[in-house]
């Protein structure tokens, strides 16, 4: 088995943007994600399964099993439709995130996708008590497109690096000739657990990029039912995390 | 050398199920598939070999040398025919148990099989007096249909994943449109040595399942037999199991 | 995304020599392809990706993400014209410095290039005060050549063995038929940090052979521009190092 | 670059014989192989390189770079021709040993070749006074064959694998239809050092089955000056014993 997309449903979308959270620091990307597939009542059209996954297979409801995959949703939006990607894992291969993200991206193109934002978490290591979000573009324009927002371009929050599918997709995007964002909520990073806060964060910015009407206020709740589905899943995580840790030196903090 | 299935003998099957042990903890599948083919004087039909297994050979009556590899075997039954697959060794790379898995099922899928049962240990961390037998599934009807054996399937035990072949073929099975089912036998784990009671608690359920008349007294005789061939391969296991270990934290219990 | 070249704008070159310097021990081949590129206003021409670079984006003007990269620059000279290559990272894979190795060997080979320099640090292991440029070759004709230069082939320095992209792109280029020459500058080599001085006394063979007028007094300065660049890659040096460390003994002193 | 043999000349060989001696424990294999390229003034035909070496280059003559490769000789005899395979390197990963064996033996089966002989050592972690010569087989008919000469099948010395190139080469040539002979000197196995009384052993032998009068007083002469360039290579024998090291347990004897 090779990294493939599997399509379940061959849809035709207008002007879509694409959004992706996938595990990470703090979950930030994937609980904004997971938040956005409720709350937007989103279907799922695809499935990414790749090599590059740990090997094993989830149980849910106790007993049925399923391998680990990333997940394509869609909804219809009255100017604009919505292609959200969440999912298990992130590769555990270096190699592994050239491949997915490359999958993604042709995927995406193939939708007619324009305009891509990936989400994360910044590892702060220590407390955070009013999360920032920190930014990423493919091009300066981006930057002005978005400057009225509250998200940090790295005039005060400077940062080197964004490992991961978060800045491999935002990158590659770029070579393609999308207009790519990186929205980073901050959390403190180890030890691993998901931070809805930061995951609020970057929702508040998402919801206004969007033109949405969603009530935040549920987010907590949501949040405390994914952490029953994600402490399922715990062991992939570090792991993951483990894989993707190796890839630092100490004093360089975490992006997701 | 890529993972490739030489064929010793085309064989036309009838409504063929698929039963899969290969090395693992405790050697729980292999021990029980090793006792079918034994037993029910199954014939090999076709090797697998990996450039993902140790490169090494096994050194049989002493001096003939072999690569490791898995061996497929069928008896005719009544109204339905059996294949088994077990062998000298799992992937020890995380792709290769992706494209090993993967390759089982390409195989199986042009024998004609819809049914799939995998069998491995659960490594309780422990002894285990009466071990039970855990169960897992591709869809909530494979329960339904085993329901009234033996097997939890998690009401009481609950697991969050299944690591390796066992796992990931029966995982694969259902994205293929067949019925699996695994079956977990739960033996101490650690440290690693074959557990004969619990293959036979496994078998005891296999034997129902695929409603055989087994004289399962004759298993510990077998197993001591096997023992002198498992023995001769432990640096493989260990290795294998070493590698697969790698994959886990440290609180969470190895399904192999 | 596998290894490829991006081609930007296609260029006829009159006997091309090709000069690369990437990233490794004291930066030494990465600040003199630099100090080229910026003296002699290079133009990019050609981007080289690889699944084998760390699977990050860097940030640049702060919030600009852009994936790893090696760059291939090239210039009009009277008699001959010039390739440089430079980047952002060398492969942090066995394989994937043989497989990008290959492909810059390929797409040279289709510019018309039959000389080829590559750059970079000795370890020394210790305070090096007037640095020596140690050479390297694919033929015993070359020796002679440049025998009246002040390069050390290896009559007072032996070394065994040149590891990473400078002594493969080297051999290879052997292998291609083409004529090369391997420059190192003796430099401390741990702890990893940019040493202008060996760079420099590879600037001053390297524009003898290619009968440059280069003010290398610049070069100070230029570096400490090129530090702030580098400063902000210092996660992506410091990983790639400590990979390629990975193959060298104690002992033996590592050549980049 | 994939692993690819480069012809030099084309040649065509009368019944011809396969022997393979390549780095490993003692060098026991590639001791022999060379007394036997030297003795008998066998012709370069071709050569293997791999992106499953060490990346990087030796270099020879003090200053002439070349990367590391495996390489074929042959010569012309009454009977039957004989090629030799030996180089600088076997494989630092375990799915690059299944390749490379896989390249040697098609590209063998390509010459004609019928019968092979591997050569290496076998790590007694003990001194040897007067080392055995332990053999292994791709069929029981060929321990008949041999079975006058002074080699122990495993009556007395039972091993339980071959790891590496000796290993694979044999055990696939078996899966080719060929005729395959192992030949393992005892030595003493760590620290890593050249043993010419294990290479003595297993050529003294060796010239008996190929019929040879080699002079084999000057072996001791010829290792010293082998030795020189070993020594050279020492990096490339140390990482690639140490990363075939890691695939043994501690209590299991090393074979190469």
């Amino acid at each position: 088995m090779k990294t493939h997309i599997k399509v379940l449903e061959k849809v035709r979308l207008k002007k879509p943007i694409f959004i992706q959270g996938l595990p990470g620091i703090g979950n930030v990307g994937r609980v904004a994600a997971g938040y956005l597939v409720s709350e937007l009542k989103m279907k799922k059209f695809a499935e990414l399964y790749s090599q590059h996954f740990l090997p094993l297979v989830l149980l849910h409801d106790d007993a049925v099993a399923s391998p680990l995959r990333c997940e394509f949703y869609y909804c219809r939006g009255k100017s604009r439709d919505i292609v959200v990607l969440t999912g298990d894992s992130q590769s555990v291969t270096s190699e592994g995130h050239y491949e997915i993200s490359g999958a993604i991206l042709d995927f995406i193109e193939g939708l007619g996708v324009k305009e891509v934002i990936t989400m994360g978490g910044f590892a702060e290591g220590k407390e955070v008590s009013v999360p920032r979000v920190i930014g990423a573009v493919t091009d300066k324009s981006v930057i002005k497109k978005y400057g009225k927002m509250s998200i940090d371009f790295g005039r005060e929050h400077q940062i080197g690096t964004i490992v991961g599918a978060s800045g491999l997709v935002l990158g590659l995007s770029g070579m393609k000739g999308m207009e790519g964002l990186c929205l980073m909520g901050e959390t403190v990073g180890l030890p691993v657990m998901t931070d809805p806060k930061a995951a609020d964060a970057v929702l508040h910015i998402l919801v206004k990029i969007l033109n949405l009407k969603l009530d935040l206020s549920k987010l907590e709740k949501i949040v405390m039912e994914m952490e029953e589905k994600i402490s399922r899943t715990d062991e992939v995580h570090k792991k993951m995390m483990a894989e993707m840790g190796k890839q630092k030196e100490e004093n360089v903090r975490y992006i997701g």
